[in-house]
């Protein structure tokens, strides 16, 4: 048992290899195999020590739900086929989606230096960590990077009242010198799905604007609008995001939809199945002239922000990683004792 | 003068080939080329017809505004870089975009085809129409497209209260069958620039949550407003986006953020000058197997929108076009004899 955080009552801390020990071993436990074990855990320990809780060692909990269903193939090797034009293709067979990612992320990089851009789609993976942890690896290659998921039909379009689109996560990151690159991850849905089930578990009501119930009247009860449907954030702007989210990362790709997904899971409740796009821009290749002349005119944009007292996206996480990095990675002790549980 | 449209009291129809060439005539006696005049005829026609007003013949005299400033190139003849792997380059040297993006447009869909995706960068543009035009000349293609620009830092990041990023639109399209595609183009602020300009005009209060005044206190003045900082749509989501826009179509092609375009600009009040990203997608070459099962993804998933009473977006703009087509372009009379004095 590692140590208590003294100043974090009913917390442990463990090393970052520790941690990624531990999760290795709750997943092959599960059936994984040793390849996806390995990429599964290195995404959850990043959440974890980010302190992006939903992400993090938590996880492992909602992965052995996913597992118990039967529809995600535990062993599958993905393909990664040749490289056609700025097009990579990731078949993940029903694999879990971290290491469908691993594998297609070199020739990603590589069609993205060649063309300047490119795009890796990802079929029908298991969609299983935050999207950031992606673009951090694009962002530590020097290039932009864009990517978007659909997942399970839950949100209304704007004016309706009935689920079609996922919680259809964007994620943006622009690289910087220094280990901090500008990146931002978020639903499209006014609330995460994960902060909806929170607060049905805990019988809170959601903040207003979040969702309808079953019948379209604006609902703040986590239950009704768990029946009804979540809203896209932003209104009509924030639907057709939604919507684009859908048409790229599912239609384009030949891939699934989030409605298509949630009928694929027919209930079992395991995580959503589908695809994903991940876009590369390289600036060395884009900026024309002088490269270092853009990198200057978004450290200007960043410190305008800045200097108002405003945040950058992940300024939270990066701090929660600063501490993780100087005292090891926060674990809620009863999460730590039922993930070691688990482990055996 | 064309007919009275005896419906709508004080507004004139025109055909569309009599509007271009109305617009043309305006055009040419500003000083600009045949060949700019053309291509901006034809975005202020379509915006016209689409009873975008904003983006209508009402642009003529924004674009008067601009030529007076002496800043934009009247006869700047836009320059094709060589296509280099997936990327296209038009120098549009301080003239208008439309031309640009025209002359851009053959190279931008071949790479496409050829790649799977490309991107065009427009470099150095006074940015004039709406981007959906530019979009549908791509769907028109059969590809995806998404576009971005910059404009003038008139909006605050979330959590601060001094102008940083522009109104800076994204826009999205998808080809569908038949003449209109899947479009939407929206401001990342909470209103349209040229909203606020006509509530100032006006003398009528902003909606709530659209900006604050200069010592960053949320204001529905629009004058105040003006003064201090307009917000983005959707809190830190649309602000999150706002900085990607300035990223993707500024930094990463080695173009003007809005706060140097605003600089550039010294106060001439003259449209924006910048960059524009374009980026296409061949979905015959991205959904690898069979396209025609994405598109009926797609359409199945536009059909689960309007089933319930949903719009789609661009629909309000498409009736506008089916009437257009039908009975002639509307133009209110007083702007539309204002144009005509313009046109000698």
């Amino acid at each position: 048992m590692p140590a208590s955080a003294s100043s974090i009552p009913d917390t442990v801390l463990v090393s970052a290899d520790a941690l990624h020990a531990l999760a290795v071993r709750v997943l092959l436990r599960l059936g994984l195999s040793q390849a996806h074990a390995e990429a599964m855990a290195r995404t959850i320990v990043a959440g974890q020590r980010d302190d992006c809780q939903s992400h993090g060692v938590y996880r492992l909990l909602t992965c052995a739900q996913t597992v118990r269903s039967g529809k995600v193939e535990l062993q599958a090797e993905p393909v990664v086929a040749p490289t056609r034009g700025a097009v990579v293709r990731v078949d993940a067979r029903r694999g879990f989606s971290p290491l469908a990612f691993e594998r297609g992320l070199p020739a990603l990089v590589e069609a993205a230096r060649t063309q300047g851009l490119a795009a890796l789609a990802i079929h029908q993976c298991f969609h299983f960590s935050a999207l950031w942890p992606e673009i951090e690896a694009l962002t530590a290659h020097g290039l932009a990077a864009l990517a978007l998921t659909p997942s399970h039909a839950w949100v209304a379009p704007a004016g309706g009242h009935r689920p079609v689109f996922g919680t259809n996560p964007i994620a943006f990151g622009w690289p910087r010198p220094g280990p901090y690159p500008f990146v931002f991850d978020f639903a499209t849905s006014a609330i995460a799905r994960g902060d909806l089930e929170l607060h049905r578990r805990a019988g809170t009501p959601l903040p207003a604007g979040c969702g309808v119930d079953a019948q379209g009247r604006p609902s703040t009860d986590p239950l009704a609008v768990a029946q009804g449907a979540m809203l896209a954030f932003g209104g009509h702007k924030g639907s057709a995001l939604a919507a684009m989210v859908e048409l790229m990362a599912g239609a384009l790709i030949g891939d699934w939809t989030s409605q298509e997904s949630l009928e694929f899971d027919a209930g079992a409740q395991a995580a959503p199945c589908h695809g994903e796009l991940v876009l590369a821009f390289d600036p060395a290749r884009l900026a024309g002239g002088d490269p270092a002349a853009g990198q200057q005119s978004a450290e200007r944009l960043f410190q305008a922000i800045t200097d108002q007292g405003a945040r950058l996206p992940s300024q939270r996480r990066y701090a929660a990683r600063e501490r993780s990095l100087q005292r090891g990675i926060a674990v809620p002790r009863a999460l730590y004792e039922e993930i070691e549980a688990l482990g055996g």
